[in-house]
């Protein structure tokens, strides 16, 4: 009998014990950032042009990285590594961005500060030569968070950014894509969308994304790039992301919030979370998936997508620093 | 010695019980419906005006019951009871939609489909008279979910709705609510939005909203009706939800979502759900608050709102219904 009831109990304590929050001690990083450049392909990038890539995504991360280094702001960070990639005409952002069905660029960016949940955004916009600027006017100068087309346009006019034609935005190889798109009656993929999220000394994260959104669009498709809340969120307590994908998926899964509310509302990780969204929800809708970016409180970063390759960099105040475009082990 | 053990053991066996979730029997309804149009004011409505609302907030709701009492979809009753919001020129949504400081109407409009998640929205439309019939052909014909500006019309177009001048949306009322805020140099509160959200028998649960957007608006700005997890949100398997009031707050906080995920992640009832966010984040925020109307699953309605008023109605298949402007103690 006694032994019985001692089991019992001990199978009681171990019950228990395990409702308890196993807590792992976390190392808190004094900065953090990364960085995406679109996801998406069929297949992996050769070793030589993803050597070239690099280049590329280590300059803009630098951008970033030594704001947050000499102490500066994460919405600076967030701000300055996406002008830098909106200015590369490799990526589908500003300079580059993909070419809308009738030949032109129709463009969108969105910015969050996660220390007092602002935002801002820009849809549509023309000739704009840095969208994400445009996005953070909106959040500081205005009562509004989104602003579309002209009335956009006006306002960054009004702000002084500098204006530039239509034309500005186009290179031969996006010019390339709309023709063979064109021939085949077809929307290209969303790839090459860029976005950065940062976590500074002042424990603020911000997150800021920025899009030329799917070659070939028309009737003024707007993806999830300038929805707070589908590709872009911060909270300073919780997790900063930005997006890169089939837009249309983000916005009907409100997927940035999403990774906010399984680790806010559910207790999950930042890696448990973005793996639950982009595995057990995006990859399972008819669609070309993606991937997001993703900083917790804490500094962790995490990069979560279901295509073959993403554009990505990240550096941590702790040393640990990278740039790949396929999927890498340590990941 | 036996003692102290039964004592153990049933001190466990308590905590043991405690953990499980007591769920009190719910009472599932056949089909139920609630509709909002509009939600502000600094001061509760003359009884009076309140009687003449209701009657067109009860024929407005008898347009969707009608569907869901004689097996329609829940999809079909929040497209037309919106469609009826819209036409009704005391709403701020379709006809008697407020103007832009400029003169002119932008109207946005969105809706969901809660059993495969499609969503369908256009923003800053000129020119189409029933903007959500817009939103349910993005979500049906197109695989996109949001469209803007010229383009959404021009896709409404091609799909034969109904294309009316903007004049057409312009009521003396409105009219004259923009001369005094010019005067004022001031931007209106956002009043009148109108939405809908039902269950139908097949325990599809669908929602909607439709807006003028906020008087005197300029720069193209777009609030949360047109976006998916801010505004409007439909999940079978949670609940649906259709917002009205400061468009800004609800962007930034993705109201709909985030009440969808204090439900699903966080085991929170509707009512407690919809109460956290409207009282502990959206009230908390500067700015002119709003409501949210919202049925679960089982066809439970909640109306929560932060204001004085909030036009609104609501039918249940077990009876219970009503329209009310001001509170009401049965809420």
């Amino acid at each position: 009998m006694h032994k019985k009831l001692i089991f019992l109990i001990l199978a009681c304590a171990m019950v228990l014990s395990s409702c308890e929050e196993q807590k792992p001690t976390v190392q808190k990083e004094e900065w953090s950032i990364v960085l995406h450049a679109g996801a998406g392909g069929s297949q992996l990038m050769p070793k030589d042009t993803e050597d070239q890539y690099k280049i590329f995504l280590n300059e803009a991360l630098t951008v970033g990285k030594t704001i947050l280094e000499n102490g500066g702001s994460a919405l600076d960070a967030v701000e300055q590594t996406v002008v830098y990639l909106e200015n590369c005409p490799l990526f589908n952002a500003g300079k580059g961005a993909v070419m809308t069905m009738d030949g032109r660029h129709e463009l969108d960016a969105s910015i969050m500060d996660g220390s007092n949940l602002m935002a801002g955004a820009v849809a549509g916009v023309t000739d704009i030569k840095n969208p994400v600027k445009a996005a953070r006017l909106v959040m500081e100068r205005t009562p509004h968070v989104l602003l579309i087309g002209e009335g956009a346009s006006a306002f960054a006019r009004e702000q002084g950014l500098e204006i530039v034609p239509n034309s500005y935005f186009t290179t031969e190889g996006k010019k390339a894509e709309l023709a063979k798109l064109l021939e085949q009656h077809a929307q290209g993929e969303p790839h090459g969308t860029v976005g950065c999220v940062a976590l500074d000394k002042n424990g603020n994260i911000a997150a800021a994304t920025s899009t030329g959104g799917m070659a070939g669009k028309k009737w003024g498709r707007v993806g999830d790039a300038p929805i707070i809340g589908a590709s872009t969120i911060a909270n300073n307590d919780v997790v900063g992301v930005s997006s890169t994908g089939h837009g249309e998926l983000w916005i009907r899964q409100s997927v940035a919030h999403d990774i906010y509310a399984l680790m806010d509302y559910k207790g999950l990780s930042l890696k448990e979370a973005a793996h639950e969204v982009i595995w057990n929800k995006i990859d399972k809708m008819e669609g070309s998936g993606g991937g997001v970016i993703c900083i917790d409180k804490n500094g962790e970063i995490v990069m979560e997508f279901d295509t073959k390759v993403m554009n990505r960099a990240w550096a941590k105040s702790s040393g640990e620093c990278g740039a790949a475009v396929n999927p890498v082990v340590s990941e």
